[in-house]
Parts: structure tokens; sequence; C-alpha cells
């Protein structure tokens, strides 16, 4: 079964996407901690990010960098968080979040945005990636 | 200044060790979110992950995935989550934790061990990182 992240990637699912190479798509989380919280992901599609294979998993380190980058220049924050869990989503995805305080890192205190505004954070985001 | 982690690099302050190479160290966080919760750091001391030289970034996300293998073989867990924070110790740290629901993941629920307990779980881990 696809997951929904594999259908964000074929088109099936909108987002709200910042960077996108053959392999790898960021694009933002639908349900944010903070604005600009970011989702790197694989489009192979493996559930753990530790049973990805060491190259797929070190270029997806070295993308969400990029991204991570891309953020702390377009977000207004004192760094950027990343959180690896997957216990929902069996398919591998890094959060990153530009986050001020601890509470943006807990997944419990979520913020919203209008359409508008995805649509501008993501703009901004992305006009900030150099891949 | 020096970091509390550069001390444990030095010795200065002792912790409970589970794998070490030239350029990094993981060890038992002395707060743990649950059992086996281990934290993979540089010994070059840089505040920001993000930061860190791209082949530093890179190798330290290598280390972190072997670590993170030998916790998955040493305690028992649904997975293992990872979580970059860094707003209290300015010196790069990789949260490694072997979770089992979200709870484990939000550093509010604590669990403690006996310096027997901590032992133990080092050792168990240490036997079965593979660098």
């Amino acid at each position: 079964m696809s997951t929904i992240f594999s259908k964000i990637i074929s088109g099936e699912v909108p987002a709200h996407k910042v960077a996108e190479t053959d392999e790898f798509l960021a694009f933002l989380d639908i349900n944010p901690n903070a604005k600009g919280h970011t989702l790197c992901i694989p489009k192979k599609e493996v559930n753990k990010i530790f049973d990805l294979d060491d190259q797929t998993y070190l270029d997806l380190m070295a993308f969400s960098k990029k991204v991570a980058h891309a953020l702390e220049s377009a977000i207004d924050c004192k760094r950027v968080g990343m959180s690896v869990v997957g216990l929902e989503v069996p398919h591998v995805h890094v959060h990153l979040i530009p986050i001020n305080t601890m509470d943006d890192m807990r997944f419990e205190k979520k913020d919203s945005f209008s359409e508008d505004e995805l649509k501008s954070i993501a703009k901004s985001i992305s006009e900030n990636v150099r891949l």
C-alpha cells in the first residue's frame, strides 16, 4: 500500500513543496509544530531511517542539511531542530523545525496557517535552497 | 569555555561510554527519556549541527547509524528515534532514543536507573557496536 508521502511524491495528494531532487523531496508539514516545519523524505518507500542503505541515508542527511540552511535563512528562529520518529507514517521522514523553545520540538504545541500563508512560507524557503 | 561534553571527552567528567572513534563519542544520556537513550557527539566543539562542515556532519550521521543499530540489538523497543535540539548544551549532540511511544521523544517523561543498571546497559550496547 502506498503511504501518504508516496501520494505526495506522485502528486496524488497536494503539498507545499520546498525542494526536490531525483531521490528526495522536502515539503511543509501539514500539522506544523512551528512556522516552516518541513519534512524531508526519500522517494524510495522505506519504513525506518536506520534501515536505509548507507548511501541513501547519507544522501538524505546531506539533502536535509541544505534544506535546514534554507530554513535558517527564510525563517526567524534560534536554530533548526531535527527529529526522526516515524511511529505514524511508515515512510522515512526527517522533521526540520525552526525552533525558539524546547516546546517547538515536542509535537504537542501546534501552529496553524492559512493556505496563502503556507504558500508564501514554502516560496520563501524554496528561494533559499541551494541544492 | 569547555562544554560539559568536552569534559566527558577529556575524562574530567565521568560518563557511561558506548562507542568511540578518533572523531566521535557515544555515551548514555544522564537524564534519559527511555532505557538506552544515547548521545552521539563530535569531539570537535561546535554549537549547531548544521554548522558542522559537510564531511564531519556526514561522518557523525554515519557513526550515529552504527550506534542506532547497536541500540536496536541491545534494547527492546519499536524503533530508535533521533533528535537534535541543542538549546541547552552548545556542543552538537544527536539523541538516539529507543522508543515505544511518542512520549519517549518529548523530553518530558524521564526514566531513572541505578549506576549499576547504567553500567550494564552501556555494556550491552557497546558489545553490539560494529564501527
